[in-house]
């Protein structure tokens, strides 16, 4: 079942990875370069971050594997897609597989820092967060446009508190997998909520300077 | 003492980070994310390196909690601050606790590489380098800015030649704390120094193309 | 015969670094920081990713000391180099060395993860990859210039096909030493006969959106 959601979260990773490639005029070997990246950076500075070395994206490539076979599938339907009827449709399905990946990747994560024998709140979190997100972050720093994470939408925050309320409640008698179903469905429910209401986070108005 | 030092440098990093992200308009998360980069990022780049994971940052979280509430503090006092017309006084003060960062964040690099077991010159003057200068490196990478320590300004270079003296008078007779004091009065001083008289690194003037 | 290439290697690599920061108008201090991260960042990448720390170039700093060699250097002659006659023709034998640096750190990334006691395909041919093209991506990403290798040309190609190659004759009973050379010759003729025949790698071609 994991797998199956971590599945899920890889394609549409990988998905808007190579159209954020292909946007910018890179090559196929960029654009597959930037597939695997969104789907599988996270992961990677999460294992580098807790001395897990090497990553598993290079142990076991299972997971880039599915990312280059994603990155080279959207080069072939591009330019089908971009003039499709169903176009609009399908960045929305996009998005609820991308929010999906959002919460599953921070389980994830997260799951695997305590495996590790890690107990630290903070650190636990950082690492769901970072898996979650590192991926889009270091994506967008790579063709040097502003990071999406750092500039628009509820985005890192809903996996950052999907990831506080799991810690916490991991800590208490109810079921570990309740617990987790609950919390992949705050941060899925936080994300499509926000992008439906158009809810964005706060930035600072500047006054005109006098 | 080091800790106080510490804390001035990461409070004033921590500024200085949440500045340049409401200058390039990046949301409330975002705004935390450069104040947290900027004032652990250099921290945190030096233990991966060293194979010190996971990083001190995740660890004990209380400087990315000074951080925080420093992104926090800056977000509410921004349209004041930049509307005051103690303004300038303000940024001048902020230059100078960020020199004091420069400083303590180059002798508590190197002594956390020392305290590692490593001996190795260049190993330790690097590691204290980065210490003081990768969080705003990261920082300006990840806001797509060219990093302006590698553009202007004596800034790495003041921490550098700090570093190198503070490693070989460590090796002499000389007490550790007159060393460690002289060697942040030369950081500080030579950053100050070359600030108040407008002193810029050379950097090489372009003849026409014939 | 090794050490002799990889200070081929070096060198071209420091240089291209060095007319790269010239060219974003870099200091001193960010043309000698751009030199040996384009030089040693492939390499430092994969110490890190391969947890092998602190990574070599810290260890032994002689690559780190040609790097920075070459560095000032390319500022005593940029003025010179950039009005000569002979540009043209320098700017061709630094392609040529520098197609040679490609090849010698594939190879040398992957006999050093093999060395470590890696013996996944992917994982080893990743590093000889990284360690090959690692320097030039972090250098990209750091003036924010769009990464070269994932726009235009066939470079971090030649790599994978090279490195492909090298892993799996490598398990033939060919001796090492022709696997090697055969896998040099390999990187550096893809590389230069795509240079000379202008062959890059396809970009998708957008249609007009309707």
């Amino acid at each position: 079942m994991t797998f199956f959601l971590e599945v899920i979260g890889t394609i549409a990773f990988a998905f808007a990875g190579a159209l954020v490639a292909i946007d910018n005029d890179l090559d196929l070997f960029g654009i597959e370069c930037m597939a695997v990246m969104t789907a599988c950076g996270g992961g990677m500075t999460r294992d580098i971050i807790l001395g897990n070395t090497p990553p598993m994206m290079f142990r076991n490539p299972v997971y880039v594997t599915m990312a280059v076979v994603t990155g080279f599938l959207t080069v072939t339907i591009y330019n089908k897609f971009i003039q499709s009827r169903y176009k609009d449709r399908i960045l929305d399905m996009i998005s609820i597989l991308d929010a999906i990946g959002l919460a599953i990747f921070t389980i994830v994560g997260m799951d695997l820092a305590m495996q590790l024998g890690y107990t630290g709140a903070f650190l636990i979190c950082a690492m769901g967060v970072l898996t979650a997100v590192g991926g889009g972050l270091l994506r967008d720093v790579m063709v040097n446009v502003k990071p999406v994470i750092l500039t628009k939408e509820v985005y890192a925050t809903a996996s950052m508190i999907g990831s506080v309320f799991y810690y916490f409640t991991l800590q208490t008698a109810i079921p570990a997998v309740v617990t987790t179903i609950i919390a992949l469905v705050i941060i899925f429910g936080l994300r499509m909520w926000t992008i439906i209401k158009h809810i964005n986070l706060p930035v600072v108005e500047k006054k005109q300077q006098i």
